[in-house]
């Protein structure tokens, strides 16, 4: 099992800002004046390695969609997990892979992001900048950049340390439609890799728990993989979701609902590993309900299933990946389980959540 | 002087949530299960009036731009203010205009925005429809749709009540440039309106003081505003800056900086209300820095100001627009102001803000 690591230890970061001898977010770090502009410059711009300075109110982007033009994707996202670091990552990368599969989801590749920080004042300027280029570094392994961001600072008790919301924007391939409305019957299901290790991984070291093993984030960007499948098969590619908030069970349960079709998962299929299983036990947490940061449920074509997967299994990212369902005609709104015994039930969203603050 | 308005008073709304018998949020509302699919399907959508249904997650955009595409503008801010609800105005409007007007200073005219949520657990729900419903209403006369969004829900404590970010796109006409890169020496500066009103408003409220007369915020959309004077002056209108957190300094100096120009002010041109002066006075703050939501500062060339000045006046949110100074060559990235006694003083911004969480 993977060591537990936190992607940048703050300890070991040296802010780089000279700024007056603060080393803590002050409320005027906030408030559009010289702090502001410091902060900009010496933290934020060298973090994420971009041209958009302070002395402009938008980033202008040239999308060169052509005349074949696509159509533009623009979701966003807001991060509040607690805590900041964890085994495998922080709020940082979780932001960027977040916003990234979100817009992978619609079938677009993302082309830029935007980073708006609420921040309470007192927190480290250490923390604030190994976030920060945890979501450099993160944007750039991706190929995207983080073009434009937002400021704000409250008192201390007003905020809980620090909270990130990336927006973004991607561009959806010309003739590249993927969604719940293309659903059919016959879908097989498959899910591209292991559930449940990053909401594991978020309450092992929230609660303090030593499971013998770490269980780290699965947090990853997924939009390469998205690209692999679009390019293996189009548009038998119907509908994609990644199973944040709420686990795999939401995501069918929205596709169903959605799509009006049944589903039926394959229980035994279901790649789960077994710390994973042994951590919700524990914890009283359905592994199916779980948080994942990296994976994604694929609706594909019967025909074109096979190769779907195969291409997905090729890559790092979607390694276990297996097909766990498929979609019927039978119980319109419903996802049934087929559990390991032969026997079915249904499977139900939460009313609310089962780990607060998981993302 | 107008009356004291909260646009939407709460106790005057009725939540349309025939939600379980909760009137407050709770934690589950952040959870990705049931009751967040109730929140947007029976609170957010209603208010935006949109189509983005929960089972998606981008909103996908035709942009229009054709062969000869203009450029895509992208922006973000997140809003804190406090109190949520102040004279003319909400957290909901100030959200929706100030991300409009962020994309109208770079030329755009806006196409879409996100909405981001993180509430307090206890948070009534009321509240939230009220600011949804004003941020709603607030886009659509805007004639901009809110098209995706997120709602994250923090512990009691956590946040104080609602943070809400909003991310614009927009889209810069084909050959228009508007940028601080194209200040020229000699451009004259044009006020829009009225200075302070927002930043008193929110004073005056939070401090519980009685001017006598009620001042209310200026939050406003601007980008039909700036579609007319670019319509009279095309890229004579050289640069573009709502002058918000650090008011007119700010927005004076950033440019000054930016441009590496020096920057002149009449300061007994700028049109700053009575009730503002008196305000202020009372209030120690400095009326040139203090917050506007519904103005701008535009850099024009000399030939075309009296152009463009006239265009804007013939605006309603460009009444009292005024010339209040010019570019010069001399003392680059500075900003100094002319007094009414004929005197000069170097006017620079605060280290940080007089006002906290002002936006």
């Amino acid at each position: 099992m993977p060591e537990f690591r936190v992607a940048i230890d703050p300890a070991d970061w040296v802010c780089p800002l000279p700024l007056r001898e603060t080393k803590r977010i002050v409320l005027g770090h906030g408030g559009g004046g010289v702090l502001s502009e410091e902060l900009i410059e010496n933290l934020f711009l060298p973090a994420f390695g971009g041209a958009a300075g302070p002395a402009r109110d938008s980033a202008l982007l040239d999308l060169k969609m052509g005349a074949a033009a696509g159509r533009v994707a623009l979701t966003t996202d807001s991060y509040v997990v607690q805590p900041l670091f964890f085994p495998g990552g922080n709020i940082g990368d979780l932001a960027v892979n977040g916003t990234i599969n979100d817009l992978a989801c619609s079938g677009a590749q993302p082309v830029a992001l935007t980073a708006g920080f609420i921040l309470e004042e007192g927190l480290e300027l250490e923390v604030l900048g190994a976030v920060a280029e945890t979501m450099g570094k993160t944007a750039a392994n991706a190929g995207v950049g983080i073009v434009t961001g937002d400021t704000k600072v409250v008192a201390r008790g007003g905020a809980d340390q620090l909270f990130v919301n990336t927006a973004g924007i991607g561009v959806v391939p010309a003739g590249i439609h993927v969604g719940p409305e293309r659903v059919r019957v016959g879908d097989h299901i498959i899910v591209s890799g292991n559930l449940g290790e990053h909401g594991v991984a978020i309450m092992s070291v929230r609660e303090g728990i030593d499971f013998g093993t770490v269980v780290t984030t699965d947090s990853a960007a997924l939009h390469l993989l998205v690209a692999a499948m679009l390019d293996a098969a189009g548009n038998h590619v119907h509908a994609l979701r990644d199973p944040t908030r709420g686990g795999l069970v939401a995501a069918a349960v929205e596709i169903a609902r959605a799509a009006s079709v049944g589903i039926e998962l394959d229980q035994a299929r279901i790649p789960i590993p077994e710390t994973v299983w042994s951590a919700c036990s524990f914890l009283g947490l359905d592994p199916l309900q779980v948080a994942n940061e990296g994976k994604m449920v694929a609706f594909v074509d019967p025909g074109h299933s096979e190769a779907v997967l195969a291409t997905i299994r090729a890559r790092p990212e979607g390694a276990n990946a297996a097909i766990i369902g498929r979609v019927v005609d039978e119980h319109p709104g419903m996802v049934v389980g087929k559990t390991p015994f032969g026997t079915t039930q249904v499977i139900e969203r939460q009313l609310g959540e089962q780990l607060p603050r998981i993302c």
